[in-house]
């Protein structure tokens, strides 16, 4: 399904999917919301949970910490429908554009996002600030 | 100016930014249009590039291909104006949120994102297909 990896400019202008997996076979994947933009969570795929996500059409990591393939929302009922699937100039990272199913909640901490705190910087100190909104189920009863 | 990585739970809801950095002394960044919601690119920072986006804001990465600071756009002009930095749930991803400056290409092909591209699928095979509209510059021109 994924093609040989051509020349610079192949790759970059070309219309063959050949996406660089690093030495330990992992792409990094941004995952956003369709509709809002808002990113939503990142995580890595290999080339396996790569085809399950075009394949199924539902978003599929793999779980660096415990070594599997994680179709995210499984234990949760926080699955991600997948509408959009692209790469960047090189081809090394993968961007998917889903709409979140279940309560729509895609961080473990309920949260909707996995990118709820902003940085601040006060007299050269840093702070996070919590701008992600409440929790929209609580993770003691849904793990 | 970066906190010590308490627990789990201090990490997950504190507020202290404490972000980690992989063996390589690097963390993934994804940056947004501020505005628009666009993903424009994905790199890497280390200690001192995620300081300096901080300090100056300015966006500015770490060159894996080179092995160097990289204050994005210094040659080509396209400059990252930093509006907002986020972080995720535990703190190994940043997020920035950018106001593009120049004629707001972000990619070094011209194009304003380095995601210009769309996986397609026919009868199991895979092609792109362009999305991403024209170039803002001639990249033989800038570089």
């Amino acid at each position: 399904m994924l093609k040989q990896r051509g020349s610079k400019a192949e790759i970059e202008t070309g219309s063959d999917f050949s996406p660089k997996f690093d030495g330990d076979g992992l792409i990094p994947a941004i995952t956003q919301h369709a509709k809002t933009g808002e990113i939503l969570m990142f995580a890595f795929m290999n080339a396996q949970s790569l085809a399950k996500t075009l394949n199924t059409g539902t978003a599929t990591y793999w779980s660096r910490s415990r070594g599997k393939l994680w179709v995210k929302g499984e234990t949760s009922g926080e699955t991600l429908k997948v509408i959009e699937v692209k790469t960047d100039c090189d081809q090394d990272v993968i961007l998917i554009r889903v709409e979140p199913q279940g309560r729509g909640a895609a961080c473990h901490t309920g949260k909707r996002s996995c990118f709820y705190r902003s940085v601040e910087m006060t007299d050269g100190e840093t702070s996070l600030k919590d701008t992600g909104g409440e929790p929209l189920f609580d993770p003691r009863k849904v793990y």
